[in-house]
């Protein structure tokens, strides 16, 4: 019997690809005691990066917000790893959300919110979290974004 | 009764003001278990960011450093969401720092230190902490500062 | 009897300094339960941050790699100064790498691997971590890289 959030991830229409390997020598998470910390993904899908540049230049506030959404889908990848069941989930602590983006750039809340909508539509309630949001100059491959969390497990 | 550290908070003068609510779609603080994690939070006052600009150019290290301490002091306002008491905060864990400066910026240390200072003067020993401090290009809402914390609780 | 982590960095030909403290009104970490999360470190020894500039630029990517594992070496100062004996540390549970770079730059992995691949020359399997890495625009004091760490103990 399929887990609970594992129908409400086919409900959205997601499915979960396998997990893609860090690019250097480390692992995609840790469990320590009830908390799982997952390494930041980036917004790739089948293993490439797929928006790479500056939010508000290569890159639209739309896009941006797609891209943190495709992060969190990756982060849900580790997670699954991590847990076995996403079931065994009862909340998404924290989300840190690196945005890649010229000094003039204010929007980060807006890209980000890709990132922490997805996580209330797949966890409800238990997907509201505590979030920073930053701009970087730049991250790993030239991602446009990069989103990092932390969950409790039961 | 009073509790001793809103004790504390009077004898500085400072006054709490009600939790603003994250820009978005998360938030302001996690329990889990015994930690507080709490989401970043801009130099607001009165629901407004009150210092916006890069630091060692529109805003000076002093400025910086009142905006790094009203970060802190919004971070207060959700601790005292979160516990109720803030007699129950037995650590200031982490806090983390984020200037929005140039690439030639040096003094992130001196801007960060308005938010471990008062730390320290609110909750005295319990009050030291471990930091992260950084430079960024750019922060939501063009603040010109941004502080996230950890808090442990009885 | 020195621990079996001592007997290792000795066979790296690593021997931890003292501590440098901390620049600024904190400390270098604090212990919550069965985390020790350890401040950002700077590349330094002997006191003096020993490659400032950005990477890509003034400091080359093999440079940077030097400057996270120097980071790295200054975590594992604090470590044994948090637990008494690193043989008490049962799990490096997250790194996260800051790199002072431009807008431009796209190997943080490779900089950030000399931090994570001597996490897991030391420890073995329980060096093995989650990671976040990302560009900064600058960093205190001018330094080139950054490496903050959360570690899980007996």
């Amino acid at each position: 019997m399929a887990g609970q959030i594992d129908a409400k991830l086919k409900a959205l229409g997601i499915e979960l690809p396998s997990p893609m390997q860090p690019i250097a020598n480390y692992v995609p998470y840790v469990v320590a005691g009830d908390l799982v910390f997952i390494s930041g993904q980036l917004p790739a899908i089948d293993g490439k990066v797929a928006w790479t540049g500056k939010v508000g230049a290569a890159i639209s506030i739309e896009d941006a917000a797609k891209a943190c959404r495709q992060s969190f889908i990756n982060l849900l990848v580790h997670l699954k790893a991590a847990t076995g069941d996403l079931d065994r989930v009862v909340q998404v602590v924290r989300l840190g959300g690196f945005i890649a983006a010229g000094a003039d750039f204010t929007q980060h809340a807006a890209a980000m919110n890709g990132a922490s909508n997805l996580a209330v539509e797949v966890f409800g309630d238990r997907g509201r979290h505590a979030r920073t949001t930053i701009g970087v100059p730049s991250l790993p491959l030239d991602a446009a974004v990069e989103v990092e969390g932390v969950f409790r497990i039961a």
